[in-house]
């Protein structure tokens, strides 16, 4: 399994989505089903033992020198966000796959290949649900979360023949794990800004997530004079260009995704403002002075403006440090593919390994993405990037071997 | 039929709904054919021959002292705007059957009632769509207009059971009418700060309508540095803001109603929104040279961001002086309740008597509503002013009367 064969399955993953026109796939969707099927396959013909857990990840196990050692776990997430890319995710799972492929079957530990259900939280808003059900680190309140079709978390279990009572089962202990290596696209531009291939992460930023309501009174638009209205529109508007004029000037990276106006009549002013926020930054203590700053702010806009704000946090991890030997290891792996300074820089983004660190030490190995473009159809890799990857991932995991003998 | 029976027959169309929590009645539903049904019943016992028109509005006539007089037409819609209040458009229509069942029967014409089936444009976001038909100044290029679900106004027509073929069979000509005359809640402030019960319009503001788009570049929440951004929300955010500052210094009403951004996830930049506009103002020009203004600001947004603004027109009429003489009817109308100092303003708002002016004289009766709040569930009159607007369109219907013989 090369890095031609990879990108031709993720070719073949990206064409498994719930809209014909564009790349959604969500957790415990039909279409998670289909995904996990195919990845099992791929996984057998790895020479991997399959299972699916009972949390909906699709894992597969190689034994090492005897059955039943603490294994190292490889991989990375298959649910994309709504139209995406073909590489945020699924191109992790098959490097881990194509790795596991070559390793020699002696190694002082198995190895396991984890594709988790859900990284994005797409469906539920709520992330990481996979990886937080193997860490053991589940939160029962997230039962009664709800889709947008108020099929909640609970139900989407038993749909997908999913027992939510069985979930413990998913969960892994500390003992039973050497490790958590996952290789990802870099979802930014610094290696292409800087010319190289691959990256070790030294951490994870720490990210917040909110529902965000501005609420102000529905009214016809054109009988109801400019001092009397209470726009929630442009209320969260203003609260948005805000937050963005906060953001660079904060040191964090804020992002209103969602945003929607209700009722959503084109001649009624908007009574309520449904929206979110994501804020992450390299230290928690940056992210949450900001946070704190974006709030007192839309709280003056709403009293200006006689509106009401409320905000609710739907997700929150706190930045995570990779571990120092297991990046010495990815380190040690790039410059097996003849890179001598590997780049060492923090994501922005939020991957699996924040969830798996409560029960294992990780570490990340980044490929350069063309623009530095994710989340979005354009995401795009180099063959050879991919190739360099594999070789590295490979590097990375006998030397783990080598530091557990 | 006395103003008790008039809102408690407001309260029986306000429970025909497609939403069991929120009043939304849009063109061709089910509910609006039970609407249909419930008004031409209603029509009948107050002594109207009925029928509903090719363009699906719900017609009653009463002939004059003999068969086949042109008709004053009397009448409101009885479509709504989503999470609508009760009256805007229904009491209209039942106080134009109230007048009708006291009205002698020896009229020098016909009266006849309409129920337009679509003035808000709530479903396909064209307005007047029932008014239009019935004034003939309908334009072939709607046929195509899709509401929400994709279903085209072509195909709606047909799953109304009506056929689009026999649509010029709702045309009428100048010569079969002799003027139209519409009561409506004043969906505003100034009758209730003047403390007073009933107004007579003066004329109608004209109104545009834009479905308007701002493009950038989706991309991962946490990957994209602010300078390589291309958010399609913040752009958007900027305009909403301009669109109320210049709104307010040009002295016209503009108002985003609708705005959502996509794709949507909570950790992706908005890569495009869709958003609209509606700008009316008392005089076309003013509305016009704001309209310009807005959309110089639109562009300038979009060129420092490296967004895309498009704007497409979706609605357009200019403003509709009301009758002289139709106008001087209302107003011993309102005089005959004891008001001797009728007011008289423009309207803010849009109505029907903007396409049915096309083929006959239009006046309009306003009356009070609580707060100015409309478009929204606390819409609210009071009896006795429904009481007095009954009073005074009686007394209008006989002045026109008189006016002809």
């Amino acid at each position: 399994m090369d890095a031609e064969t990879i990108l031709d399955r993720c070719d073949e993953l990206a064409a498994i989505s719930s809209d014909p026109e564009r790349l959604v796939r969500v957790h415990l969707s039909k279409e998670h089903r289909a995904a996990n099927d195919l990845v099992a396959q791929w996984m057998t013909e790895a020479g991997l033992s399959t299972w699916q857990d009972a949390a909906g990840n699709q894992c597969g196990r190689l034994e090492g020198r005897e059955p039943g050692l603490p294994a190292l776990l490889l991989g990375s997430h298959i649910d994309t966000v709504p139209d995406a890319g073909r590489y945020d995710g699924m191109l992790g799972v098959l490097l881990a796959i194509a790795v596991v492929g070559r390793l020699p079957k002696d190694l002082p530990f198995a190895v396991e290949v984890v594709a988790f259900s859900d990284e994005e939280g797409t469906r539920f808003g709520t992330a990481l649900l996979g990886s937080r059900a193997l860490a053991g680190t589940w939160d029962d309140a997230w039962w009664s979360l709800q889709d947008e079709r108020g099929i909640s978390l609970f139900e989407a279990f038993q749909d997908f023949g999913l027992d939510p009572a069985r979930l413990p089962s998913a969960f892994r202990r500390p003992e039973q794990l050497v490790g958590y290596l996952e290789a990802h696209i870099e979802q930014g531009p610094f290696l292409e800004d800087a010319d190289k291939r691959l990256a070790v992460v030294t951490s994870i930023a720490g990210a917040r997530r909110f529902e965000l309501t501005m609420t102000g009174k529905a009214g016809h638009a054109g009988g109801s004079p400019y001092d009397r209205r209470k726009d929630a529109l442009v209320g969260a508007s203003e609260l948005v260009v805000e937050i963005e004029r906060l953001s660079i000037e904060q040191h964090v990276i804020g992002t209103v995704g969602k945003l929607e106006a209700f009722p959503g009549g084109v001649n009624v002013i908007p009574g309520r403002v449904e929206f979110s926020l994501d804020l992450r930054a390299e230290f928690d203590e940056d992210r949450d002075e900001a946070l704190r700053l974006m709030f007192e702010a839309a709280q003056s806009i709403a009293e200006r403006r006689g509106l009401s704000f409320h905000e609710k946090e739907i997700y929150r991890a706190d930045a995570v440090v990779c571990d120092l030997d297991l990046r010495g290891a990815i380190e040690a792996g790039i410059r097996s593919t003849g890179d001598d300074e590997p780049m060492a820089f923090w994501s922005r983004a939020g991957h699996d390994g924040m969830a798996v660190v409560a029960v294992a030490p990780i570490a990340m190995l980044f490929l350069r993405c063309k623009g530095g473009v994710s989340h979005h159809p354009d995401e795009s890799v180099r063959q050879g990037d991919v190739a360099a990857a594999l070789k590295a991932y490979e590097s990375a995991v006998l030397v783990v071997a080598k530091s557990v003998e």
